[in-house]
């Protein structure tokens, strides 16, 4: 369904985007606290390579910037594998200019503020460590705030949400700048997955869609 | 190795621990913060498994406690699978009583001290959150406190270290209580990986193995 409404925006008609570039970002990211530590968000990596597999079958260059999953890329992608957001938003800069930005990706909205070179150690007093947080780059933002020209046609985000998904899926959008979001209800047991529930919101409205297997959202 | 050694500790001469009821735990905990995000340690899960499958073929009765991994858990296995450290404490117990244990999980020393049930939000004013921690229960040192008849009669523990390492593997032997203890010297490009450098720590000494491919370990 992404799919065909971006076909409709992109002005392909009745189904080829052969020529169209597309980057496509998925899976978790994984941001180091020590050598062995690490914060991640859940996300199988499911639904961004579904996107990426059904665009390249519309004959789209596809680029598939992706954090650490078990999921296999599909043949004929240009592959990019990070581990953390930093590393996700070069990779996205480097691929660019793309005719449309899907970005998919469970992006870690903070990183420890110094990873330690050594191992954290419990030091048997019982004290627990402090983890202090710094703010990651907010790709989405990145690229929608880009000058024309730069900023791909359609940049399309995605909003996992437990609660009030409408609203702040609207008020994402509007705050990144990006033409679509669409918005995953995650209050249910949907992260990892085949299935998902989603909510299409653009410039003129919400549309709900039914519940459906990733490879058709 | 570990094997061999177990089987002259457990007096089964020169090989079959039929009969023998072993536990293992295996791979990481993921502890979470919200309904997306996790703390998480690097672990494959493969060592666990690969000595899984090393007791099995020796006529062991295994019982396989792993937290998320992508390994498949050895065909003839007792499987528990986790995710938290408190749930893999609760696991273990319930195995109970079992003539060897060998603890190989990553266990997350410490938690989200409150998991938040909704998803934590930036709120666009570049606050930080506050990730405040909670020690887990040490598994590892629990059984081994455990009383003479409760408590396995060989209770082997897992070190990865990236620094002194035969120091923090002795000094761990000795606060866990446990019967031995491999190092792992992780400083390199070790965890996911299918190699392993190793040192075995017993109450007579210290005693290195060469590197090896880890179901040979």
């Amino acid at each position: 369904e992404i799919l065909a409404a971006a076909e409709r925006l992109l002005g392909k008609g009745a189904g080829r985007l052969a020529g169209k570039r597309v980057l496509i970002t998925s899976g978790p990211t994984h941001e180091p606290i020590d050598p062995v530590r690490y914060i991640a968000n859940r996300s199988s990596g499911k639904q961004g390579t579904a996107i990426a597999a059904a665009l390249l079958a519309e004959g789209a260059e596809v680029t598939l910037i992706t954090g650490p999953t078990a999921e296999p890329a599909p043949p004929g992608v240009k592959l990019a594998r990070v581990e953390t957001a930093r590393e996700m938003l070069a990779a996205v800069e480097a691929a660019l200019p793309v005719d449309a930005a899907i970005f998919a990706a469970a992006v870690a909205d903070w990183r420890a503020a110094e990873a330690s070179v050594r191992k954290l150690k419990k030091d048997g007093s019982g004290a627990i460590p402090d983890l202090k947080l710094s703010e990651n780059p907010d790709i989405l933002r990145t690229i929608c705030a880009l000058p024309p020209g730069k900023r791909p046609a359609l940049v399309v985000g995605f909003a996992a949400e437990t609660n009030d998904v409408v609203e702040n899926a609207t008020a994402k959008r509007a705050r990144k700048g990006c033409d679509w979001i669409v918005a995953n209800d995650v209050s249910g047991d949907v992260m990892g997955g085949a299935r998902n529930r989603v909510t299409l919101i653009d410039g003129k409205g919400v549309e709900d869609w039914p519940e459906a297997a990733k490879d058709e959202v």
